[in-house]
């Protein structure tokens, strides 16, 4: 061992011991005569004094050749520090040093190694491993391991058994896009990569196993989004004769477990509200709700008044933003640039201030009437001080566009407190959505989802109107998971792939083994998946994943730090039987 | 929920309550008057009666209609039994159903699920999920998390943090070949599958996380071995500021742990060989040293009495077999058809029985003296009644095919009891192995394992002689995981690299990464990875991973059940401008 203690451990307990340190050299401060340095390790920091009465001179002159992130070994002597430092855990001490040993040089690293870094996004990335020795990096990767860890231990404690499924299994283009990987034993064959452990953990309720959960890498080929990683992790979850309550029972236990082990926090409320709800409220299927500006609607009070931007339109509808109603020519002007942005393609947006001396003032004041006004305020639940935002158009659009408005003013207002957990389970999602590209319909969760049972026959004649025993879990505005009761019978099954455009041959080819597994006993079962990454970021009051994934890809799905996907060599091709496209 | 019980915890404590089970079908007895089935869930089995006097008509008319495998529910009361099964958990009660409902039925299964079946491998592999349904196999992958929960809980109360690395990363083509992945976005570009987290667990050494564990699939696409997979779980961990004995001791610790917690038993003893050690004196790396029969070197007794067999061979060497002087002629032809099998590839193998009388008979009793033949059996160890076995050869050929022998014969002995566990920490490994088909050196561990200090200098005049900082822990003749002190310093990873036969382009190439990180700051740091699939079989007294992983492939590498690996879509080939060659 190079060390009796961490940098993060001494205090006046240890006055007088001689001790041995190991760690980084984080600052220098050199008087000439004393020098100070800063170790630090991945414990904390402990200060070094060095002196030129009480230090040996081949020790100073060597203390002169350190630089930032040098790797040092000292023995030394705790002692009481002179002016002590509060705001460190160790700062009543420092180490008076005897013995100091260079264990490795640094060049001058690239950006600076403190909680707040010069390094850009790019530079930071590319040296990661100096990006992970701060501290909000550091802290995150823990973070992340004491979730982990929490998540088994309660899982465990409930009777779930963690079972690892395989990495290389088969492709099934359905959904999104499989990475693959060519077989050399078995040439012109290929495996995917799990764009989620599905079918197997199915196959394992099949099997008997009642409680199935995995920690588990997922993997999708798809064009990156900003905070989207080719390669993510999974809470993965499957129960057996059970049904959506138990799910639904069990993963509120397990978030409210996550709340207060790792937060402090208690939570009791998981209220629930159907997708049809959540879209009408809020214009999105993951509502953040720890705010309000649900939306009112105003077709009927609206419409027939004379005013174009309103009149005709599928729907007129509104939100009232809390203590807005002063909002300056800039402010509101900058609002409807924020509408009219290509990503959200509002074509107006009209504004009514409800001042808190009660008055009504807008832009259609000759439209309508002060009494009418009242009205719109009563549906917006809008009160004296409150600016109401209204648009109009298509109903799914303009719901759309209402919500993205709704969360940029939840921002700009403060309302959305990273230290207050407000989780939601929004229930009974369609089951198919329609696929304008495919011309087809898609499984709005995925083809192993059951529909409710009182749809089924809604399937011949309102395919749309379906809805799925399917259920996400929201939290703060974010979907941290989601899931379904399955299908567990072929005949079913194969009316599901019927319904999504599989023929029966593709049907079989793909997923014939899990239809084969449904003839052999197949319990009632159902699961659920939660995202780990946004999970974690989450808990811990962020919005980017990024800094909770050690090595994260960038949005090319690019690893610029070890400079991954590279050329193979050309042998290696060839035993895969495979050639580069010219 | 299905069920108020599970089928293995009802007992006399609940007699007379009404319940409601959900289970497998796993037997039926028709009486005719009478009908019992056996319900069967991951819990257990409880017994349900149906008989004329007491089941409705309608029911005992459903009843009929089951058959092995279905899947069903039922409503009853538990009653007393007057037969009771003292070796069932539930086997004091049954259960009077009141109603039943087929939740699914089956088809006849392909083999019996029992504990025992008559189900092939290969069949049993196509149908996994019923196969998984027996005891064995379940109860092996419950097994299975129980080990890998408590390798976490220990690990992370030494403060080790768990860390994911990513699965899309490089490939470097040394030692063995990688599985790749293609790149859509990154056209002709590939990523690798990991080998094994390595420079990942480096990096996180620079990056100051000092203590990392990860439980993690790795991959390998080698030519398959019986019990080898394409994908395996290695428990991967690394440490910084630590040396070989701070390594060893962290993993006995774990070792103890889990011997203690899952089996029960303690182990004090981990004995410490060196490699030299062993192959001189078991001829292996990895002993099983739960029995003795350790060498003895009779090169210079032997030789020079005119025995062709002996002279001039390089070495002669035997082992004594306990209590097998009385061995028949039979049974010693038997033992010299195995040294003679093409595996082994010995020409000769020499008895002398040392009789329990103390007379000492062998073939070659005209070549030595009685005299002589005691001197052999002083070395070998060899008392009363045991079986002397003599080789000879060139040292390393004789040595492996004596310990191929050695462990035929504990096998026989039934030595090998998998209830004894006598774990061993083999060090010093040599750094380098001379590989004939590359005509090159090879690094026995890998190209990151650190020389002795003190052995750096024999590189240059006897590279074979230069000790890694290597080690292995062994348990019970199998190699369970391994581990090396890193070079943490460029020049000698450069170094290393020119000796391995890297041109200085290959290595930085391949590992300007891990060089770069070198030079800013890297700690002393080592490490070591279990291999967790063999780990877990050999706690559960058993030989073979296979039904210690939920999905195994098969020896072509193929998941038979789901028939991976297939071919995949044009389209999928089209977008990553890739072609099969022809």
């Amino acid at each position: 061992m190079f060390r009796t203690h961490t940098c993060g451990e001494l205090s006046l307990a240890n006055k007088s011991q001689i001790v041995t340190l190991a760690g980084w050299v984080q600052k220098i401060r050199d008087k000439g005569f004393m020098v100070w340095i800063d170790l630090r390790d991945r414990y904390g920091i402990t200060q070094l004094i060095f002196d030129t009465e009480r230090t040996d001179a081949k020790t100073l002159e060597l203390v002169k050749t350190l630089g930032r992130e040098f790797v040092i070994q000292i023995v030394g002597e705790v002692i009481e520090r002179e002016a002590k430092n509060d705001t460190m855990a160790t700062g009543s001490v420092e180490v008076l040093v005897q013995k100091l040993t260079i264990l490795n040089s640094s060049k001058v690293p690239p950006f600076t190694i403190e909680n707040n870094t010069d390094g850009g996004e790019e530079l930071r990335m590319k040296y990661r491993y100096l990006d992970i020795r701060r501290n909000p990096v550091k802290n995150s990767l823990i973070f992340r391991h004491k979730v982990a860890q929490e998540v088994r231990l309660y899982l465990s404690g409930e009777g779930f058994i963690e079972i690892e499924t395989p990495y290389l299994i088969k492709s099934t283009p359905e959904g999104a896009r499989d990475f693959v990987v060519p077989s050399r034993m078995n040439q012109g064959q290929f495996y995917a990569l799990p764009q989620s452990p599905q079918t197997f953990k199915q196959l394992l309720m099949v099997a008997g196993m009642d409680k199935y959960f995995q920690l588990v890498k997922c993997f999708r080929d798809e064009d990156l989004r900003a905070d989207r990683q080719p390669e993510f992790t999974q809470i993965d979850c499957e129960m057996a004769f059970i049904e959506q309550e138990d799910i639904l029972n069990t993963f509120e236990g397990l978030t409210k477990h996550l709340l207060k082990a790792i937060r402090n926090i208690e939570v009791h409320q998981f209220p629930r509200m159907t997708y049809n709800e959540a879209m009408k409220t809020y214009g999105n299927d993951k509502p953040d709700i720890r705010f309000g500006m649900k939306f009112g609607e105003l077709t009927d009070l609206a419409q027939g008044k004379g005013f174009g931007v309103f009149d005709g339109q599928e729907l007129v509808v509104g939100i009232a933003a809390p203590g807005c109603s002063e909002y300056s020519r800039k402010q509101t002007d900058a609002l409807v640039d924020f509408v009219k942005r290509s990503q959200i393609g509002a074509k107006a947006l009209i504004f009514v201030k409800y001042g808190l001396d009660g008055s009504l003032k807008s832009s259609v004041d000759k439209f309508f009437t002060e009494a009418e006004l009242l009205k719109w305020a009563e549906r917006l639940g809008a009160h004296k001080g409150d600016l109401m935002l209204i648009m109009a158009g298509a109903a799914d659009t303009t719901r759309g566009q209402l919500s993205a408005l709704r969360m940029h003013l939840a921002e700009t207002l403060g309302l959305r407190n990273p230290d207050v957990f407000a989780p939601l389970w929004v229930v009974d999602f369609p089951l198919l959505e329609w696929d304008e590209e495919s011309n087809r319909f898609h499984a709005m969760h995925h083809p192993f989802t059951s529909p409710k049972p009182e749809d089924i026959e809604l399937l011949k004649t309102n395919p749309k109107a379906v809805r799925a025993n399917a259920y996400d879990m929201v939290l703060n505005g974010n979907e941290i998971g989601g899931g379904s009761i399955r299908i567990h019978d072929k005949e079913t099954q194969k009316m599901m792939f019927n319904y999504l455009g599989f023929t029966p041959e593709q049907a079989e080819n793909q997923f014939g083994f899990l239809m084969n597994a449904f003839e052999y006993g197949a319990p009632p079962h159902g699961g659920l998946a939660f995202g780990l990454d946004r999970l974690v970021a989450i808990l811990g009051g962020q919005e980017s994943i990024r800094d909770f994934i050690a090595f994260p890809k960038n949005n090319s799905g690019r690893d610029v730090m070890i400079d991954a996907p590279s050329k193979i060599d050309q042998i290696q091709l060839d035993e895969l039987h495979l050639e580069l496209k010219k």
